[in-house]
């Protein structure tokens, strides 16, 4: 068995992140056994009929107990409490990670109850659809894959193999960096999205603005109807540091339209151009 | 001849949506000879080559002298003045079009100059490249494109025909109603692209929020890497709906960051089921 293989994975949690793990690691052959938890037992019976997972239970202490790997993937919001739950059951050699969108009160309760055992994770990627049905073999492909060790110690180099072996690349971070990197670059875009699509409810009829849609209203509307329950756990439970990349959007948009208001075209121009891209 | 074909079509400003233009009527062989008008002598070397015409010339005369078709390309702030530069030149049965992003003063000047000959137009495709090198044979596969006659006895009908030829759906809309619908389905997306690149850069370094996107960064970010010249041309004559359109966005930006701050899980969950697409 080569660094990055576990013979025994649990992924806790098989909606879209959970079963996309599942395809990737049995799609390449990485892992013998895949055995899904999930309070859903449609959720699990989609999950194995997909092939995300080879064994599904409700049973949390049959899913844990024989694991080298245990892949937490519920919303951020209940992480804590699940991670709480399943140690009585979990082998003394177990590995854990997650795959939340939030770092820094999963870390702490990690290091917390398991120690170095516990590295967190969060691939930098998703959809805006969710459940075990839309979950992708290839989601992972050329993502960036933090990962957030808080132990020296740690064995973060078998996740590492691992995370390559996805065809991701893994990025060390510190928790308290990657939740304000991911407010930033993450879930103030699904904001600016949200709010794209309340302004357009607003000003016109939906379906008049999805006929004259083009590719900058796709881009900006797409992640709008992705589920607002496991986006509002994440807003929430990051909800400093969001609020600080909200308040700065909110700034450069404001002098946008000042400059706009003048009609000052150098002005307009220059601004426009310092923040472009190079063509 | 079927309805939808023209001889010879003059095309005005070779760029990224004058050189498509060329492209898609030339691939579909809708069109015998396709003379492209620019300033620039490198901008016509580049669509000669590509194909995107059969003659290049800067003189706007020999342009526009024997053509069927005048499709203006350029700039939205210098249409009215070229339009009025080839008045005198053009052949009295010639149908004239653009593709101008705005329409109300173009249409008006159109109107003025031509009469029912002149019917403004609007694919609603693009790209945040420029130049004829990035022109597409299909870039206005299926997408809108939007026509504003205003006169009741133009030629409209011809034009929708090649419209639907090169894969595009021709909507008919009033001149004032596109540029409001326009300023929210695109130009908006646009200013907010812009802004969230601002917010990038004011926030983190560019490289590491770059080594860290997934697609909702991506999605965001796409558009500000479009010409700030003409964009902030296309932003000062919608100016008046982009406002609006602005001032709207901050309102509903604004009401997401107060549900955010009172931490209320229950009225964040309400705010982002409200305009979210079903799945």
């Amino acid at each position: 068995m080569s660094e990055g293989d576990f013979g025994r994975v649990a992924i806790l949690g098989v909606g879209l992140m959970g079963a996309s793990f599942g395809l990737a690691v049995r799609s390449r052959g990485l892992v013998q056994e895949v055995v899904g938890y999930d309070l859903s037992e449609s959720m699990l019976q989609c999950a194995l009929e997909r092939g995300a997972i080879s064994e599904a239970t409700t049973d949390l202490e049959k899913a844990v107990s024989q694991a080298d790997l245990l892949v937490f993937a519920v919303p951020v919001e209940i992480m804590p409490s699940l991670m709480e739950s399943i140690l009585p059951f979990i082998s003394p050699s177990a590995i854990l990670t997650d795959l939340g969108s939030t770092k820094q009160r999963i870390v702490a309760e990690g290091a917390r109850l398991f120690g170095a055992r516990f590295i967190g994770g969060h691939p930098m990627a998703g959809s805006e659809e969710s459940g075990a049905k839309a979950g992708r073999a290839d989601l992972f492909q050329g993502a960036a894959w933090i990962l957030t060790p808080s132990h020296p110690e740690s064995e973060v180099a078998r996740l590492e193999s691992l995370v390559k072996a996805l065809g991701a690349r893994p990025l060390l971070l510190d928790a308290q960096e990657h939740d304000r990197m991911v407010a930033l670059v993450s879930h103030l875009p699904h904001a600016l999205s949200f709010s794209f699509s309340q302004t357009v409810s607003e000003l016109s009829k939906p379906a008049l603005a999805e006929s004259l849609a083009g590719s900058s209203y796709r881009d900006m509307i797409r992640v709008s109807a992705s589920s607002p329950q496991l986006w509002s756990g994440i807003f929430l439970e990051n909800r400093e540091a969001l609020l600080a990349s909200v308040v700065a959007y909110e700034e450069a948009l404001h002098c946008l339209r000042e400059v706009l208001q003048t009609g000052d075209r150098v002005a307009l121009e220059a601004l426009l151009s310092q923040y472009a891209k190079p063509q």
